[in-house]
């Protein structure tokens, strides 16, 4: 039987950033099965409490001191979540102080500047890039493509989810131009693409997946055939080789994985909201 | 002048989550402007080495040492990190000792266990939910709106992207259902929201803000019209507060606080991906 351990993620605001960092650690410990939840919003030292008595029920029930990553500011908020019998492991208290010493300064400790509404730019900037990729989704216009910080290109079904992460994560105007069956057969990019070649990445995916993926669209047709998806993958891998546009396999990265990768190797502005 | 300091998040995958961590502990010093640059993907000495000769650029150019956030599993890439002139914090190193400690057991060290691929089940989950997120923006499609976890009215711009949100970050099918003027003056929700009730929640926002949005899309019409956003935004948290629907503020509140706040209240499964 697996080692079980339960694991609490603990945060006075959304617990995004504690939850990730956790998650990756823990990932670490493969033979462990673990359980983990995510309490956000304990901003009082009354949530603390009952976040604690949470957290100790879950020792009592399994027998094993919980795993307890927090991020809190407030140190009366810290002190009281340090109380639970778990082994707590405080990014906040962990950091802050090293960084006032080198920074000659005390921290604000003020609760909930990260992932805030900040200013209306930075907003604007956002929301405008997910506006421009919704409406430049799957080839629906090619009208202002060349506004576009990258177009997405492929036969893959990982275009919709990868341009959209980058627009909500990064910021960045994505467009998703489909490949069809002509532009394979021709063994060339669209016509409109060429003058954007430079923006242009490619997704791929393995055979046997997109052929799954389409079997739930539509199955049994001939788009969904295993032969013909064996077909599209490798002619738009030809199509994208010859054409000298990069491309990434869907299939083993994710989303997050390839998003980064594009605008890392585009050289995109890599905003923070 | 403003005390200025170079800031470097170095991580030997995406950086998305030592990004996160960094830009909520330096906002807690208010008075620096901090500079900072991600460096994703640095997996191997010599590109740490790289990394290195940058950030030492960076202090000698500002004669201040520069903070390093890193996540850094191969302990030889840290070694090389470790010898920057900088203050380094390295999540990884800070963190997997107590942790092995804890656990019994050595971690595996192995690079890229978060964001990955995962398992086909979890990735279809998730593009299943942005897809369903996409096809019930913004009132396209009634239909299947009961399988929804979650519809979002209001008058408000930012119900797109707190659905889009809700669906990559936490596979949540978020739909998005506008209230339009026939409902304010009714003052009551849309006849097919009321079986749905209890899974609905409101956006709003200043009047002051609509203006300035709708200003952009529309300019000088009556729907842009300071009077009439007014009118609107009072009418519909009137509605909403009488059909006992609650309600968050996107003017002040980021993208990640509305949906965490939702997905929290609305006690749903919070997935990570």
């Amino acid at each position: 039987m697996p080692h079980r351990r339960r694991v609490f993620f603990v945060s006075d605001r959304t617990g995004l950033t504690v939850e990730a960092l956790g998650s990756s650690l823990i990932s670490q410990f493969g033979d462990i099965d673990f359980v983990a939840v995510t309490m956000p919003f304990i901003d009082s030292a009354e949530k603390a409490r009952a976040a604690v008595a949470q957290i100790n029920a879950a020792h009592r029930e399994s027998g094993k001191r919980p795993l307890v990553f927090s991020s809190l500011v407030n140190d009366t908020v810290r002190a009281e979540i340090d109380k639970a019998e778990g082994l707590v492991l405080d990014v906040f208290g962990k950091f802050i102080v090293p960084l006032e010493q080198e920074l000659g300064q005390r921290s604000t400790h003020a609760v909930g500047r990260s992932h805030s509404a900040g200013n209306a730019k930075d907003y604007n900037h956002r929301i405008e890039a997910i506006n421009y990729t919704l409406t430049h989704d799957d080839g629906v216009t090619h009208r202002g493509l060349e506004d576009a910080d990258l177009v997405l290109v492929g036969v893959s079904s990982g275009k919709t989810p990868t341009s959209l992460y980058l627009a909500m994560q990064f910021g960045v105007k994505a467009a998703n131009y489909p490949l069809i069956p002509e532009d394979l057969e021709a063994n060339r990019l669209p016509p409109s693409l060429i003058p954007l070649k430079h923006k242009v990445w490619g997704l791929t995916i393995h055979p046997e997946r997109l052929h799954q993926i389409r079997m739930e669209r539509r199955p049994d047709s001939k788009y969904a055939a295993e032969e013909n998806c064996r077909y599209e993958v490798a002619a738009a891998e030809k199509l994208m080789r010859q054409a000298g546009i990069p491309f990434l396999d869907s299939t083993t990265k994710s989303i997050e994985e390839i998003a980064t990768t594009m605008l890392h190797e585009a050289r995109l502005v890599r905003r923070v909201y």
